[in-house]
This record gives structure tokens, C-alpha cells and sequence, in this order.
């Protein structure tokens, strides 16, 4: 089982592809944090996050495709221009034919860190003893995502 | 300059195309309004209604595309699922090589009705005063998707 897994945002699209085998531990294959530039407008940007997203499912063949799904944001204009990319991502998913899970902030800090309320801290924390991480130091999106793949590849059978 | 303008939502998506030449009164070409079905997953019910748009920027070659942004729903899960049907359809438009201009219900009802507060039923007087609509009885989506069509060709230049 191979899956493909964002961090969905307009600024910073984290990406993450994990695979496990049968009876072994998850593996990282690749991870990214996609950004675009505010100096261009909003759809320009979706189409640049969404064809770096095509990209990445021709290159890397993944079974699936999870998304992590924010309800509540700080600003509600950043929530809803950030599900418009969620959208955008499970438009492309799901016309390459693959399965779109899609995961609640919650349920993959339970994943992660066996505790639904976790911090990000906690999350930075525990991924490592997880899964192994490059050395080079990642950046919230990206370690996102990875959070995100793991939840996906432990829910899923 | 031709339009496809969109009502966005995931249950019934209102599909419009409006063109009008210089100096001459805006004609509606077509319009339509997609419905899905409540027991698809919604990453079916958007690959559904994407492929839909793709359709008919295939069929109609629109100059621009039209689509009603709305910030605030009763219900923040359907507003951010409905942000999720605006970002497939920005995606596509954008993908297509297509200019995407969204408009807020304010400006549309500014443009139908001049007013900015303006009800539905405000709309629905105003619109046949605009255009000529069919004679058949056409559904709310549908008439909002006309109303934004008219919005985009009062706006652009």
C-alpha cells in the first residue's frame, strides 16, 4: 500500500508519499513542502499546487490519496480558500481514479501520538519513533503530511 | 465575450453560459443545473461535477469563468464543502488556460438588482429584465448562475 499524502494550503502545500508492506514498518519515499507565491492570484496558484500534484501521482503511482480536512480555522476566509485546495486535490485524486481519505486533525493526532489533543510538539515528537525521518530538518507542512500518511495507512485495510 | 458562470454547491451545482458582443444586449446560450446524488462519496460527487465543467468548457469555449464565492453558510461543514466544489472548478478553468472571477453574492445582487441587499426573489424579477430566459421554469441554481454570468459581463472589460 503506497499513498500520497498532503497537508493542504494555498501558501505551503505539504506532500508526503509512505508505503508499508505487509508486516513491516511504514517507509518515507519522499517528502515536500510545495509553495506558490502570493504575488500571484488565487486560481494560478491552485493550478500550480494542483498540476505539482499530478505530477506527483504520475511519478509516484500511489493506491490512494489522504488529505487532512481543517473545519475550523483562525480567519474563515484562510479555511475556505484552503478547502478550495482540498477541493482542487480531490478533483485531481479522485479523475486518476484513486481512493481520497480524508482525515480530521483529530484522528491523526491519535494516530500519531495515541491522544486526539496532542500538540504539534507531540506530533514532532513521536513521528521519528514512527517512521524514518531524512536528517535534514523538516518543516511543519511537510511533517504534516507524513502524520497524515501515517494515519491513512494505519486506518486503512 | 463569452461566460461560463457557475452557482457552486456539491447537491445541485447552477451552470450558465452568457455571452454578449459589443453594444448588443447579453444572450443566454445555455444553462443547466447538475445534480449528484447524496449516497456517492463526496470525492465521486466532485470528479462528477468537474467532469461535468470540463464538458462544457469543451463544448461552449468560454473567454472567462464565473464563479459566485460565498463565505458564509449556516453551516460551516457545507460552506467549506462547497469551497471544495469552487477550488475543482477553479482548478479546471485555470488548468483549461481560463481567466476565474469570483464573485460575492453582494456584487451579484448589485449587478441583477442594483442593490446590495437585494433577496433572491429580488433576483428573479430583475433577471428576465436583463435577458431572455426560456420559457420553462428554471430552478434557483440556475437563475443564480445567470445572475453571475450577467455580474461577469457587466464587470469585465
Amino acid at each position: 500500500m503506497r499513498v500520497l499524502a498532503f497537508d493542504p494550503g494555498y501558501e505551503r502545500l505539504g506532500a508526503a508519499v509512505l508505503e508499508k508492506e505487509k508486516g513491516q514498518k511504514e517507509i518515507l519515499l519522499f517528502s515536500e513542502c510545495i509553495r506558490t507565491s502570493a504575488k500571484l492570484d488565487f486560481s494560478t496558484r491552485i493550478k500550480q499546487l494542483g498540476k505539482t500534484a499530478e505530477a506527483l501521482i504520475k511519478k509516484w503511482k500511489p493506491d490512494a490519496v489522504a488529505l487532512e480536512e481543517v473545519f475550523f480555522e483562525k480567519n474563515a476566509k484562510t479555511a475556505l480558500q484552503v478547502a478550495e485546495v482540498r477541493g482542487a486535490l480531490t478533483y485531481i485524486a479522485a479523475s486518476c481514479g484513486l481512493p481520497v481519505h480524508q482525515y480530521t486533525p483529530s484522528a491523526v493526532k491519535v494516530a500519531v501520538t495515541g491522544y486526539g489533543r496532542g500538540t504539534k510538539a507531540d506530533i514532532a515528537y513521536m513521528l521519528p519513533t514512527l517512521i524514518a525521518l531524512p536528517k535534514k530538518l523538516r518543516i511543519d507542512d511537510e511533517l504534516d503530511a507524513i502524520a497524515v500518511g501515517i494515519t491513512c495507512l494505519a486506518s486503512v485495510r
